[in-house]
């Protein structure tokens, strides 16, 4: 990873404030849709790829998974999470998901929510991945859409007659974007959806469901700025499989 | 289907005058990235899902191919096809893809170029090749790109400072687009590609390559005003094989 934008305190400070960092997995929209995705974990072992606060292995062992290792590149959300339980079965791990070992097939399961967008490698990341996993083994992802990555101005445009839409541009054209969000100049990696899968599948890996999040009723209902998140994908979800 | 565009006069008139429909398949500028999805021919049974002026299926002879049936709405089109070989081992068939029966486990390779874009059934459609692809059996398919397809004002927009931009709405809102393309009222129907492939994992079909086209820099040199295409995809690609 090129940048560890979490480990800067201004970054931190305000991303500990955020809705999903505060109200963990219920706080996130895309929550419901991931969740779906992911199989029984009662006696599964779960890797999660950027583990954050923790929310998510926390969760992974409340249904049932025999055990967890989370792995994050930020000391700093490392430590919270460390401080946010004391089950013996999670453990933590401060490490670049770029240069970290994993140990050979012993996960059932892979999860990562919203951290390969960083990511510089997918390609070396997706056959370590690959490795961890069991055969039949899981992996289940989010990560930021590439429609909202691409764009040189990500912003809303506002048209004469009132409507919202996404200026699109550069969606082929990949690499680096620097965005400010939270803090100035983080990196971001964009990859179009087809250089993503085809990744994955180069990988060994079969892709069982691939999805872009947008609101429910009920969602846009009780979040009404929720609304615009179906005039263009800010979410890329999918799940693939180990079958060789 | 809901509409059959190509019989309308107007529509084949100045369809038959583009630039693919005159030089075939070195006229389309996403063919080599579309031929390099597509296996050895050689004595292999191709179905053409929307065969148009049998372009592929000519190819697909040319290329070893032991027969080929190739199927498409219009009249016009298939007349004209027809007109343009007198191969045997070409069948052209005037039929509708929604309801067409297709023959069982009878293809090694179900080919479509821009057709699925304006199929309703999508889930039906893609039963169906399952069984009419013998196991191990391709399905190769370019379309119409969701991102190309979904905005309400499918028009380049030019910033104040000369950006163009693809104005991005309503991704996430699938079903119908009428358009005017080539004449009033086109009807297309717009899905997300998570609903696009999630449809063909259903099916029984394993995706192997997904892909969003681009121009090479040859091609944009020989041809500039394709440069564009890198801003917003325009089609979108992907090959699977039938497991089971």
């Amino acid at each position: 990873m090129g940048q560890n934008i979490y480990d800067v305190p201004e970054f931190f400070e305000r991303y500990s404030r955020l809705r999903r960092s505060i109200e963990g997995l219920a706080g996130a929209p895309e929550w419901p849709s991931l969740r779906a995705l992911v199989p029984d974990l009662h006696g599964r072992r779960v890797l999660d790829l950027g583990s954050g606060f923790g929310w998510f292995c926390r969760w992974a062992r409340e249904n049932g998974a025999a055990q967890v290792l989370g792995i994050d590149v930020s000391e700093n959300m490392v430590e919270r999470a460390r401080s946010m339980t004391s089950d013996a079965k999670i453990t933590y791990m401060n490490a670049d998901l770029e240069r970290v070992d994993l140990p050979s097939a012993s996960f059932e399961l892979a999860f990562s929510s919203l951290a390969l967008h960083y990511i510089e490698d997918l390609s070396g990341l997706m056959a370590k991945v690959h490795g961890a996993l069991v055969p039949t083994g899981q992996l289940v992802v989010s990560m930021e859409h590439p429609i909202y990555m691409a764009p040189s101005h990500p912003e809303w445009m506002v048209t004469a007659d009132g409507r919202k839409t996404w200026p699109l541009d550069g969606y082929a054209i990949e690499g680096p974007r620097t965005t400010d969000w939270l803090t100035r100049g983080v990196v971001k990696r964009h990859r179009t959806i087809g250089t993503i899968l085809s990744t994955v599948i180069r990988a060994g890996l079969t892709i069982t469901h691939v999805e872009e999040w947008a609101p429910t009723d009920e969602q846009i209902a009780e979040r009404p700025e929720l609304a615009e998140e179906r005039e263009r994908p800010m979410f890329f979800l999918f799940a693939a499989r180990r079958d060789r």
